[in-house]
């Protein structure tokens, strides 16, 4: 009790002023707000030293961009560190019933044992451009919405293809606040990335979903890969050395990354729709799906394996949609935005100089109601991109030809001529995810809700072709024909399919085929009505925006939009509900007092044995007295944060970012300082793992702590 | 978190030396412990008051005993107080599908409009007596294990008999520590109890089977009773005013009551029985019996509130099993009493005055091992006694009918002739809750689990009767023939079976029936060998106990044995575990922070509409400034002392107990100070729901606070 005591006051002593506070700041933002707030929040580095605009760089530009996370490199060689959960498909490649890396973990203990992987890409930031006049000047002064969205998606396409005629290099188009400003960021793109270490999963995910999104956490959600260039470790231009001092209460950090999307710029309607629409929808289909996955899983290792990643996935987004939906309503999120709102319209109500505010702020809440007119259709439609094979992969392909027809730069997003490599690789990949019992079991679902349409939403697509399906012995009849007779489901004629041009595709009279081209026309329908959505959101938004800056007066942190952001923090504790206070560090004590010796408890055994003499180990913690396991701050975080890099005031690493708590996940719609904690892994308790553990030498050598 | 900081510093400023501590401590134990010793334990009161051993009463005698629960009085007219959990039966008897009082509460505005019940009986402790000596002198020198048990018995039944030929009179013997000194208390039975108030289930019941054992807690689990004597309320000797100042952080607190049972007084293997083969047996077996009712439940509101309180029951009795497996574990309490039983077999080696000690010692776990060998069996034929209808009821009708043939002192407790009245009630009002569906699941778990018994353990019976059952279709076909054939499930038929001869209800040839006497027949063997143990057990704990109270030096409470206990305690919150603080306090925020709208977490409207104005309702705490709602104390409890009086230092109604901490259910085997946490409802929370939300006007003139 002493010692949690100490802890507490430790805590409770962090003078307010010196807390950290909302923001996903941009470099730039950082700059201008100049050395003297930058050093109130614990920095005490030269500003220049985090970003200096002429260089086009600093320490802030070592955020790595993975597939759908973050990462950050440790040394001169290309190490890189970023979360186990953000590299599960590469130790998925390299699985079998026999070896599987997800569950054992893996050490490369040489630079010729690490694992290369086929599809994976990372991407190092290079240059950032504000790209906003071009854009804007491509509107053409006439341009109705379509034409307005049109020319901006023109502009987007031919900024970020000029910029990607250079070799190895991808180019990242960002929309700010739906229209306010506009960047371009040139990455280099690494296609050789290695995997080097993964600790075991009941070390990576110690706690699995009990713990999922929950403090105290013990999750050492850590992996390490290393990139290369023509076959030689890669050379960053920064890299964050790793501070054995560690983090202590009240400590300052900031966290560097590409965070996904937030809905702070919203207005209360949209968030009206994502609180009793969009979550609800999300929660509830995402648990039907789970079902099917762990049935098929709990039968046969081989499908556990090929649908853990998928599993864990739904299972991650079902419960931030539970988090979300709780968030929105314990914060009343949606009824302090309509009060803001309205204060913002007040404000405006005097200054003629922001009277388009008030047309914006009503032409979005008419966009929203217009949305909501055929919600449940547009919503299932809109999952066929992550939902059963048998309609993912024919809409897709339907899509690829109808595309292919049109010139590069007219092409949909994600059809371009640049990203068919990455479809390729992904046709070949995703086949050892298919399984037919679970597919048709994802389909049965998903057809329940669209057959359950009400009559001004139906999808004709769905209607024809189960128009004899009256009942459900009827339906899997139907299903079962449809599967038999299509050939999308063999790798090979897929791939050939892949090229094709729609009539040769017509021509093969596969009825999946036919469903999937049918689903890619109201899909396109679709489009084009949001499109129009898009060209006018493009004039409202910017114009209520600025009168909202305008009334806060001072700045203000975009909405997350994937581009480089960073956060500042302090290491601190919350209180999770009534009757509860949460201290911001864990250790290993506390992995063992959970350890059941059952999943997802299940401490391995080296991991006991090595406990056994923690308290003396050199990455202790001195004033816990034990090896630290994961800390909480007041980063201002969210998805595409996680493997994030946390630093410290002198820019050293000290965690690496993996979560939020549950009750901040409706922070993507409103921030509260009572409750935004992220959740960090001590950098210590990798260094712990590697040393006292797994005794790897060679990169404790290189990270410079050996 | 100013508040919060407040309520932390306060907590942790308690000096150590002042905290309660472990014991369920007999009245007796009190006197003997002296006046000091209760003084530092923050009770002003003259030791006197609390207990005379002249005038065999005082105030800790205002601790009634309810059916599974403790109460105390609370109004010079026979007022009484416990939890709304102890009288779902109560509630239960009165409820329709029209009129739920379980779900919706109930107030009676006057005398009039109080509830009776039926077969609700509640005794008040009226004498206490020591009865060692009588009960030793009854065992002949000769005897051997059997003897020894069946002299006992008889000795206990002719005390019981002759003690309980006064009128409106029950006594309770009750053995300590496995023979170590027995007892007997005289009650005055009163059997007209009528129902005053019991608030809806949304806030007695607050959070459910979510919140059942957890903390923070939010519930208001009170109920109000009144006793009658003669058709006029009852006056009890004691009872106790209500505080109106509530407690705070650090008060002293005492908990009186009937706990049902602990096992501190084990040797290692039998902790490690428990720990290994009970508790997990009892988790699985209630799993599916929950699954069951839960089902049917969800059919049928009828069924759903017929079979409301055995699936309370079961889902506690399950979650507690949980919680003593994890508890046990993560205390490592097998693995301390083993060391703790080597400490005192080292202690009584060079002591000859105890050297029975070690043939005790070595004696109980000879007998624990013996028990292992048939213990999946035996466990099956234990939970018949709480199992499906179609075994219960005819075991006990075969059981009943061959005990009425022996003369009264010599047949087994409960089917004496004081229990007849009960037992013909319990017949009556037991065929509320036989769903025949229902009763047919609940018979095929049992028998799944009978049928897959090793070679060394078949229970021939059932053999027998399910010989052609060879798969799930043929054992649900011969179930069917059963219930088909079968008269016990008629009401009349089965009253007119109670009081029939062995004889004339074997001329019935009822095949249940004719399952019933078979096992019957082997649990009556099954209790032979019990007997036997039990016998062995009269010699050989005390003589091991009497060895580790002589170590320990200092006075050491015996078991929990359902007889009247007093723990000392203090208001304090705690470590759940790593990363966490509980604070000891609850309030009405935090059950709103925790509405949803659905069940478990729908407040009432009327406690909605009442919150807003309760931070200033006179029933608020002044440091939290709201209505409190719940509070932690360390009071050494345990099953039964569900409703038990918590009361202050001066000896004021403060709390009902309700509940134990989930991570200190295992302190019925060890006790850990660190998590020794009880639950009470703050007597304040009902003073407010009387006033605020009932303005129950009388009531609260009652209790002198109007």
């Amino acid at each position: 009790m002493r010692s949690v005591i100490a802890i507490i006051l430790t805590t409770i002593l962090i003078p307010v002023t010196l807390r950290g506070d909302e923001g996903k700041w941009t470099p730039q933002q950082v700059l201008e707000q100049g050395q003297a707030w930058v050093t109130a929040r614990g920095f005490g580095l030269p500003l220049d030293r985090l970003w200096n605009a002429q260089a086009g760089g600093g320490l802030l530009a070592n955020a790595v961009q993975l597939p759908g996370c973050s990462g950050s490199f440790i040394s001169a060689d290309g190490l890189l560190v970023t979360n186990h959960h953000c590299v599960v498909s590469i130790l998925q490649e390299h699985s079998t019933p026999q070896a599987n890396l997800g569950k054992d973990g893996y050490l490369a203990r040489t630079r010729a044992d690490e694992k290369a992987s086929k599809a994976y890409r990372i991407q190092v930031p290079r240059a950032f451009r504000d790209v906003t006049r071009e854009v804007l000047a491509a509107i053409p002064a006439s341009a109705d919405d379509v034409a307005r969205f049109r020319a901006v998606d023109a502009a987007e396409k031919s900024i970020v293809a000029a910029c990607e005629a250079k070799p190895q290099t991808r180019c990242q188009f960002a929309t700010f606040d739906g229209g306010l400003f506009f960047t371009l960021t040139e990455f280099e793109e690494i296609s050789d990335v290695r995997l080097v270490y993964a600790p075991p999963e009941m070390v990576a995910n110690y706690g699995g979903e009990v713990d999922n999104w929950m403090w105290p956490r013990h999750s050492g959600d850590f992996a390490l890969l290393r990139a290369y260039v023509n076959g030689q470790p890669y050379a960053p231009r920064y890299w964050f050395p790793v501070s054995t001092e560690g983090v202590k209460p009240g400590d300052a950090v900031a966290v560097l990354g590409y965070p996904g999307r937030s809905y702070r710029s919203f207005i209360a309607d949209e968030m009206a729709e994502r609180e009793e629409k969009w979550f609800p929808a999300v929660r509830d289909l995402n648990a039907d799906w789970i079902r099917v996955l762990e049935q098929a899983g709990a039968q046969s290792t081989t499908v556990a394996i090929a649908v853990e990643d998928e599993l864990r996935s739904l299972e991650n987004t079902r419960k931030n949609a539970d988090g979300q939906i709780a968030g929105l309503r314990r914060g009343r999120i949606v009824e302090k935005q309509r009060a803001a709102d309205a204060r913002v319209k007040a404000w405006v109500a005097s200054r003629p100089e922001h009277a388009s505010a008030i047309e914006g702020y009503e032409g979005l809440a008419r966009l929203n109601a217009e949305r909501l007119r055929s919600w449940d259709r547009d919503f299932l439609l809109d999952v066929i991109a992550r939902g059963p094979r048998a309609l993912r992969w024919p809409t897709q392909i339907a899509r690829r030809a109808g595309e292919s027809l049109k010139p590069d730069a007219e092409r949909e997003p994600g059809y371009m001529d640049r990203d068919i490599p990455r479809l390729r690789d992904q046709v070949e990949r995703d086949q050892k995810r298919y399984i037919e019992a679970v597919d048709k079991a994802l389909l049965r679902a998903w057809l329940r809700r669209a057959l359950a349409l009400p009559a001004d939403q139906r999808i004709t697509a769905v209607d024809e072709a189960f128009a004899g399906a009256t009942d459900a012995a009827a339906l899997d009849g139907r299903i079962d024909q449809l599967y038999a007779a299509s050939r999308v489901f063999d790798l090979a004629t897929r791939k050939a399919m892949f090229d094709e041009r729609p009539d040769v595709l017509q021509a093969r009279k596969d009825p999946l085929m036919a469903l999937g081209f049918a689903l890619d026309a109201e899909r396109l329908r679709l489009k084009t009505r949001r499109d129009a959505a898009s060209g006018a959101t493009l004039r409202l938004r910017p114009a209520w925006r600025r009168a909202v800056i305008a009334e806060a007066g001072r700045p203000v942190a975009p909405d997350a939009n994937s581009s480089l952001r960073v956060t500042f923090g302090r290491v601190e504790g919350y209180t999770p509900r009534e009757g509860l206070v949460a201290l911001p560090q864990t250790t290993l004590d506390g992995v063992m007092q959970k350890h059941t010796g059952q999943d997802p408890f299940d401490v391995p055994a080296s991991v006991q044995r090595a406990h056994a003499s923690a308290r003396a180990s050199r990455w202790r913690d001195v004033t816990m007295g034990q090896v630290p396991v994961d800390f909480l701050a007041t980063a201002d975080t969210t998805g595409g944060n996680s493997g994030s890099p946390t630093i410290d005031g002198k820019g050293r690493l000290v965690g690496v970012n993996f979560d939020r708590v549950w009750e901040n996940v409706a922070n993507d719609f409103g921030y509260n300082p009572e409750i935004a904690r992220n959740v960090n892994a001590d950098i210590r308790y990798l260094l712990w793992l590697l040393d006292d553990v797994e005794h790897a030498t060679g990169l404790l050598k290189e990270l410079g702590v050996q």
